[in-house]
């Protein structure tokens, strides 16, 4: 038996502060490498830092021409103060004159193929996601993922703070919940099964239990085309909720949650940020325009006149948010009422109006990050619009068990994470903000 | 265009204290219901509470027996001071004097299928299974449910507090990470693929981006044997870590972060960890056994002698920590050095003793809920352990990458929640912790 200690500091995180003109001593492999004739620097990655450590040539223990980007060192030296003008680099206001470098482990390979150590990864984007592991390591790419990582962490920390329970919806169904052709099939031991599209059934089935539920995980889309607005497999970050005022709670909820994820973004990834050259938008109105009025901005604004069409296109929503942007000063436009044939089943009709639905979509800088709505509620309502639309309720019969057995009015929502981030970051492309996509054609790495 | 207001509350948590003696309207489900001469008791289930509402039939709006359990209520009434015995309410120093019922929603059923609204459920597991969407709705699955909702963010917010970053990995992948057998295919477009047994390689190659990452997802395992211990689908709690002292490291971290999801069930599960009558445990300190010891202690304690054994089984894992809580007075122990052929191929060998690893599992309770170690950090190392093992190099080709470009020593674990939540709560089958637990049989709900 061997007992460890329980008094170590474990974090990663560093008070440099405190340390300034000490003793200190980090791991971390080497990002960037410049050896000049008086000695040189090396810059260190470590889990948050990207630090900055200077050698003097006749001080330090081991040459550093023999030391490689991507070798993992140990560094010991002395924190003293510094003025780095590099963005990418944090903190900038201090670094280690380095007294010894001890190495942990050397690249095998002599040359990378992807150039890290520049400012810029200068490769298109086929390149850099072949090579993920090692284009990863560059900054702008840790910036993008340190970003992905606060949004999809603050997006569950505020729905728990509001009352609402994570779920864990399973991802392996019996069958579909969106419909249509674009579903991934597998075999389950004997049975056929599908991989989830979404986890709208679940999350409406746990509504009945605790009344405000999220989950936030994958979904995959087995959808033919490839365009940079579209994964085959990405995360979808859902909640659900119990509706006392109306469809608008969806609204309010989700621009609460935003505003969350955007003042922890400025808190704690402004270096992040500053490296990519964004701010963190904010979204202090919530500003809603009907999926009618957004046709007729459309059609005043650029003399296009989609109003009998039953969808926004891209160009539209392009439209519709320069018009929002221009006019109320947001990034951030809900387009309400959408047409009853455009949505799913579950969509729950506006009495009002029974062509359009109690629903909306989320549009932020020229693009649809959000779908949501109200559902039906009772299940007479379900037998009615599933024989309306040629569906076998005996197919849906254990979702149709929550309904059967009383659901609270209700409505949620599906924000993709990755559309979220690509378009905080200005990302043009939505596979850029996933780590390892796929799509189309691609499933490794 | 309309404006949404900004300035609600959208929480679902209530200031009971701040009501006592005031107004207070609530919206929920009837939990239960006792109609009685004098009128009755209306017990209301909300997100976050379960709360006693009581009727005097000459005062109230309508007749209490025109409800029905699981109809969804508008309940306005006055908050006062009540002295609840029953465990599964909460909160029990309050009720509410019932002014007016408002209907919004009726089940549709006549009789429920299972009584939920009796202490407890008494159904067979198949049975609580089939109606989960209503079984579900009981306290005490509730409790367990939230029990697992505040495990699962423990993990990730305190890993996130010592630094390391959340990453989210592709479940459709071109190849398996443990191996096998148990694994499912699917058809992706053209070619085959797999569902994740694990995020194994990709932490791996994160770790060579941040050094300190973790994820938690679904992971999928195709066994065919059907077990109280085993899921098809399950949520891996997973992280990776650099290795700054040794893979003692990552059993420092576990702990650190197990102490962090105990403290937090005692300050924010305490009702439903009482109705449950389970205390949350402690680790208060990290006891380790290596795998010989842990064979002798076997032998020692029963007589029975598996010292030729490469594995524990269920019975001496059960016999190791009768041992531990016996001698040491702890709920967890670590086994460290586990034979290397049964360890899969990027386990880590120990140089002072290559036969075993720098491996460890987790048990608690009698029952293994994580298994972690060291793994390999050298390019070399992997290709001569997998000539070794007859696995082909070249298809793992963009894994092997990160070892090529250079990686620091490190290693990880993964945690099966559903089994750390089952052993919290005292529960005798690990599928009683998944909300829609997937086994060899079971693919619905």
């Amino acid at each position: 038996m061997k007992e460890l200690s329980t008094a170590q500091d474990l974090s990663s995180y560093i008070d440099f502060a405190a340390h300034e003109g000490k003793e200190i001593t980090l791991v971390g492999q080497i990002q960037n490498l410049r050896v000049l004739a008086w000695g040189g620097f090396v810059i260190l990655r470590l889990p948050n830092y990207l630090v900055q450590c200077v050698a003097d040539a006749t001080k330090i223990n081991m040459p550093l021409a023999e030391l490689k980007p991507e070798a993992t060192v140990r560094v010991s030296g002395t924190l003293v103060k510094a003025n780095i003008k590099d963005v990418a680099m944090w903190p900038r206001e201090w670094e280690v004159s380095i007294a010894s470098i001890e190495v942990l482990s050397m690249p095998s390979e002599e040359a990378l193929p992807v150039d890290t150590t520049k400012k810029e990864l200068s490769c298109d984007l086929s390149t850099k996601f072949d090579y993920r592991p090692l284009t990863l390591r560059h900054p702008r790419e840790r910036a993008i993922f340190r970003i992905a990582s606060t949004v999809y962490n603050e997006f569950g920390e505020a729905l728990a703070r509001l009352g609402f329970t994570r779920i864990c919806s399973p991802k392996i169904v019996y069958s579909g919940a969106e419909g249509g052709a674009n579903i991934f099939k597998l075999s389950y031991f004997e049975r056929q099964a599908f991989l989830a599209q979404s986890p709208q059934f679940y999350k409406q089935m746990m509504v009945g239990v605790f009344g405000r539920v999220y989950e936030q995980g994958p979904v995959f889309r087995a959808e033919e085309h490839d365009t940079s607005r579209h994964l085959n497999e990405y995360i979808s970050l859902d909640m659900e909720m119990r509706l006392e005022n109306g469809f608008e709670d969806i609204m309010q909820v989700e621009a609460a949650v935003l505003k969350s994820i955007f003042e922890r973004l400025q808190r704690e990834c402004a270096p992040e940020l500053a490296l990519l050259g964004v701010t963190a938008p904010s979204i202090d109105k919530i500003i809603t325009v009907t999926f009618a009025e957004a046709h007729q901005i459309v059609l005043d604004q650029t003399g296009r006149d989609c109003r009998g069409e039953k969808d926004l296109d891209p160009e539209e929503e392009r439209v519709v948010c320069d018009y929002a942007k221009k006019t109320w000063g947001t990034d951030f436009v809900f387009v309400t009422h959408y047409p009853s044939v455009k949505r799913p089943f579950y969509a729950l009709d506006d009495p009002a109006n029974p062509d359009t639905t109690l629903s909306f979509d989320l549009l932020f800088r020229g693009i649809e990050i959000t779908t949501g709505g109200a559902r039906m509620f009772r299940y007479e309502d379900y037998l009615r619009k599933m024989k309306a639309r040629d569906m076998n309720p005996q197919l849906f019969e254990s979702y149709l068990q929550a309904f059967r057995y009383g659901m609270p009015p209700h409505g949620g929502l599906g924000l993709g994470l990755e559309r979220l981030v690509a378009q905080i970051c200005g990302l043009a492309n939505v596979k850029e903000a996933s780590l390892f996509p796929r799509d189309r054609k691609r499933l490794e790495p």
